[in-house]
């Protein structure tokens, strides 16, 4: 992964100065004594290996680093006259309020802005067309909206007309604007961002990367995944017990990961009674002798009950891409393999004429609406700090998220230019296979 | 529903005295000092309604009676003599492992009986063709079993050749059999006894009636319908947050409950965000004026978002009977009514060229597979103790339930005969109209 | 108990009619077609036994009757001209927020009052020369506050000037007063009503039972101790989980229960781990062959660790009363149980020169303080209809609550006589010392 | 911190290099085809800024770096001959049984290594002296044992003869030692290390750190800290629901944190209804213009209640010292900093005649005993497993830990060097201050 960050495109200025030009300084007026401002030159290496060191040291390679977020001495918009927004895409993810909240009460109470708005449906909330009302967000609108899931702003899945979307930020007279959503959304930012350009404007533009599936690139943690897996355990021990309590019982949970088995990876750890979980990042064939199929036989000979988790991009080689079509977001729609496994598990032990009981959970929607947990609830709001500290600095076109354990500033570039994906000869994969004691499920 | 009791088919020792014939008496080894035995004159009064009082006075009607639960000082059974049973049948539900423990606790620290045994997988296990191994339950083994749901025994669906359950007491030499289980379950030990009854053995066959749906005449309260209702909620929420999430957005939640809503009402009386509850007791019309589609239209016009709760009994009219067939215990099946009204709210919003967004969500293995919580771990433990002491006692042909918060003996007869339903007009379903505010859905 | 409601002082018009002057009658707008209106000659018998029963058949006791809940047709009150108001005193209790939820829910969308006032601080709130404001309580002021524990009203203990809080009702118009308290707030309703009466005037003075203890005379259960005892399990279990960490580990817990012990027993029945339950109806001795330390020597000698549950009025032996006082409620002070015991376990240790560990746990305010659990918030919503109900009809001097299975009217008078308790001889005391395996724990 | 590491004293064979002589070589049986395996040369930069990085380059600093933890693909021992032991000290922590179940697991399944001991109640339980028997260790022992808290194990507290805790490996015939606590135990871990090469025995001790405070230097994350502050958030949310329920109401919560406030800032960051914070790390005053009593009374003439949390190591400046005396591990005794501030409260309220209520919680006990929530199960699972690894391949004298987001060895020296503490002018301080929206509260 060495070279990705020097193979991105850069902004003249380099890879992490995403300032904009300065305008004025203010310092905020901190309710502490001191303050420990970050300044633009407290950046960690992406590469903290000691082989690349070596190299980097031998000029063999270049060393890439990562700009700390924080508060900063120099802002470049003055708070008391500006006017940020917020807006909100994609699917509900746990956390989402705990950041709205914190941009809220950031700009009101560290920084003094009391002009925050609330874009209503994602970014279909920027299309002057549909006509949807815009909210005002104080802190006390938005004092306890954490201690519900999604988001009191709405959301909505797919791309918008970048022009209108930065008529929207003119007409509205948005300075900041913080984009909370997926990869989608953060293609979105850099749309906006080239449009904003285009026009010589200076208004900031924020990402903030979601995603349940914790699949972001070079973003180490995504808020409300942690919540995601710790709440889809209660599934999987529903079909565990189910399983037991039937005569071939087979429990089957379907979870969230498109491209990326984090969800059904950490769960299955945290759990401990998973039998066979399947990720879009390990191959497995369902018929032959090392197929899956064979395995769960003899899993129910030996044992009479198994437990299965499938992430929902898992075995997507049994679908034919070009049936399923996109979404709105203009995803590829992705074959249930959870309604796939279940049809092909039940014909397979028909056709050996055994008796088996399947229980099958698809609790996707359960997941993703609980409120963040209290790791996640922190994680989030520090978020949001960050995010509010870095567009007061006038820095755009990224993102805020952790790397290495300390906040820091991303390119969007960066960020959307592959997945993350769990390693399959890596740790966390090793763990789950020692955990639920399966094998490699493809023939040859 | 004054009527039901004397219309039942009695014994001949009249309805309550359900001991069959008296081998012996020994006391049991209790390590209290005094206890307060209850004996089979302690009865309640099954309708204590004044209305009802006069007419007893008068002679207009003759009054039932309810034989109390309790220890007994008087037993049929030798504790350290006898073989006792068990056996959970039909769906799981949550509070079957703390009668289970507890009628194993029960029977061997305060009787003194250690010969307990946990038949396997429902009334499947009884017949010997299935060689279906017993286990040996003592207080070791369900020491922790409570705090996971489920049942260790296993469980299935269906009632099984009566001659060869009989056959299975005789040859493992089981005294008392301790059936958990529904409507069937209870139709079993009836037709258990009558078998036995037939053959002149003593054996004593006792039931605890399980419903999730808390749908058992003449039982006030069922163990696990509390923690069934407690946990829908989560789903409840779940759809709730969808559906604000999106604009048009619609939260459909089916619960259970075949013929009785009690759990869909009770989780709408404590969730309050719910907009339509429908119940198999209500009737409701999908089409016209007055029709739930146009009540649901006018709800999204007025508020961009809504939430439905439909039990699984209701609006079965719009299926016909006779292709849905019957499943392995003999019960009608039921037509899918929450992919239905999904299907039909859809089709009727694209019809209106609205733009909505549905989230359904079916929670059901995941409400009936937790353990119970802690009332109902209570309220389980007490009715598997009442059904020792009705066991020792030599008592047959009847369960253990509440009736007038009190724990008494109730002739299975008295549970069979028809399902115990919400009512329109009374109390519950009154709040259940005043928390969603819906109106009486049918077109005259 | 059956000659407690004979022996109560009973008003002219009889035990349960507690109606004053109707003054008219007006029908309320519900959103349903039909509803079961209530009358006041539906009642039920107060005491359902069969030997009563004989007795009142043949002459030789007179049946006392209760009084059902219910909407009533007629109403006392006009709804749209008069003001409600709500106090709640004491301290605080899970499911408050539900009662006072549900009244606000009812005065306004049943009844279509939208006058409502919350009284502030309890009856402090009511003398003038406080200066606390009044709230103004609508559907939209209380719309979640039963996701909160505790009281958005604010509560204090203690009586105030009866004559001061009358001038209150009149200088501000109130005719319902629902008042939410324990055994002083419902004497302090008796005095309301005195007064009233004496004055001449047209109030309603409601009173909702609620004790965290479940000790109210005639009151089967009070709202919020479901939730009191299934979280004081949580204590439970970390003081286990710390007494089998340590070699001689003792847990030692003391719970709510000034004179009753429902709050231990039942908290002992669901956690089940617990070796001592020590309740206030069951006398103990600490030293002494047979006295409670050497019960716990033997126990830890023999597993090396034990768990102790102490309900607070338990062992008040120990204590000089004259040297405790009283609060500010005018309660005699208890001395603390469990500080004792925790000084009496280590010094007899100490004496027998082993070495142990002792852990003690008191959770109280953290048990108090949760919302009510989902079966609780359903029970106290349905509490503050039926108040509502008995408001709007003219009742008065009473309080709602149930009695074998059904929402009644029952004279304050009869639930402030005295306490209820735990018989030491019935089936739940009996469980319990089966589930601790514990004994009788006094000298002869 | 940077020169941390530099200052250390190290092996001769360097800074990481723990490995002691390399006896033979031998493959693990892995179900899976295909492991990478860790080599000792992969090691990441200690300090990863760029800063140090262009110091590093110009020679100015050397660069120290950290070995990565994982599997080996040479081991030290021969799994199938040698045998392992566990051992937990110190207070108990979520997460202990998940280490110890993992540990297990992975040299059962990983390593084919089936002889494993569990010593009990610590270091004491492997002193011949105290007769205390060791437990077996397997798969089924171990299997459900992370759903509780605590420890299987039990636990103590204090050193031990070192000497015979070296008779005791040798006499045992223990290979691998992993020894599960805190500062104290590490010690305990270097001392043992000490003897074994005193007596040139080939035995490796592995440290695991345990920590509830999360105040380990060098270790990014201790396992159970997130469990911990998260179940620390109910007592925050109980004191608060009090504090608002009672006129002039103040909750105090007193939360662990000996030296470092992480407990209590996080929770702080995650309840969001806390008034002040206090930590060891921030210098307060109580008395002054300027003094924590007059803000709170500034705050509660203001809001007429406040929420105050107070880490048990805060504040310690107005206690002596030499009056508290040292505990079994020798650590200094804390003043009780909680029912001290309890008291100034109170009198200085009295003194200034104003009615407040206090409600002071101290739930260290409810915290410390529950199981792991899933993010932390994960965690201390991936932990053990590092454990083992770093065991069979013949590592000693050092620790699993985490660092920068990767799994680390890390020389034991480091960790006890100094306690990790909260930088009162970074990040997250920052925030809590801004949650909490207290001032400096020193005079001058």
């Amino acid at each position: 992964m060495e070279n990705i960050m020097d193979d991105t495109p850069r902004t003249d200025s380099g890879w992490f100065d995403t300032r904009i030009e300065n305008l004025g300084i203010c310092r905020y007026s901190s309710p502490i004594n001191e303050i420990k401002f970050i300044d633009d030159e407290q950046k960690i290496l992406y590469d903290d290996t000691e082989n690349s060191f070596r190299k980097f040291q031998s000029g063999e390679k270049k060393a890439s680093f990562l700009e700390l977020a924080g508060p900063r001495e120099r802002l470049f918009f003055n708070p008391s006259k500006i006017r940020a927004a917020i807006v909100t895409c994609g699917g509900i993810c746990p956390g989402l309020n705990d950041v709205i909240r914190s941009i809220t009460y950031t700009l009101h109470y560290v920084y003094g802005c009391n002009d925050v708005l609330g874009i209503r449906y994602g970014y279909m909330g920027m299309i002057k067309e549909h006509g949807i009302p815009i909210m005002k967000l104080t802190p006390d609108t938005v004092l306890d909206i954490h201690e519900k899931g999604g988001t009191i702003l709405g959301s909505s899945r797919g791309s918008q007309d970048v022009s209108k979307q930065v008529d929207f930020l003119e007409n509205e007279g948005i300075d900041i604007l913080f984009a909370i959503g997926g990869d989608g959304t953060l293609r979105g930012v850099r749309d906006i961002v080239s449009e904003v350009k285009r026009r010589k404007l200076h208004r900031s533009i924020i990402g903030i990367p979601k995603t349940i599936d914790n699949d972001i690139n070079n973003v180490s943690k995504s808020f409300g995944f942690e919540t995601a897996f710790s709440i889809a355990i209660t599934a999987l021990r529903s079909a565990h017990i189910e399983a037991i309590a039937a005569k071939g019982g087979i429990g089957l949970v379907k979870l969230m990961g498109r491209e990326s088995g984090f969800i059904a990876a950490s769960a299955t750890l945290a759990q401990r009674d998973v039998n066979f979980c399947l990720i879009p990042e390990v191959d497995f064939d369902l018929e032959g002798d090392n197929g899956f199929l064979n395995h769960l036989l003899k899993r129910i000979l030996r044992r009479d009950h198994a437990l299965i988790v499938v992430a929902e991009g898992a075995g997507q080689k049994f679908f034919k891409k070009e049936e399923l079509g996109t979404d709105k977001s203009g995803n590829q729609k992705l074959g249930d393999i959870g309604i796939f496994m279940k049809e092909r598990i039940s014909s397979f032990f028909k056709s050996k004429n055994m008796d088996i009981t399947i229980r099958y959970i698809d609790p996707s929607y359960i997941v993703r609406s609980v409120p963040a947990n209290p790791n996640d609830s922190v994680f989030a709001g520090l978020l949001g700090q960050m995010a509010v500290h870095a567009g007061m600095a006038g820095k755009t076109d990224m993102l805020v998220a952790t790397w290495n354990n300390r906040f820091i500033h991303l390119p969007i570039e960066a960020a959307i230019m592959k997945r993350k994906k769990i390693d399959p000869q890596g740790v966390l994969w090793l763990s789950v296979v020692q955990a639920t004691g399966q094998s490699m499920m493809t023939n040859i």
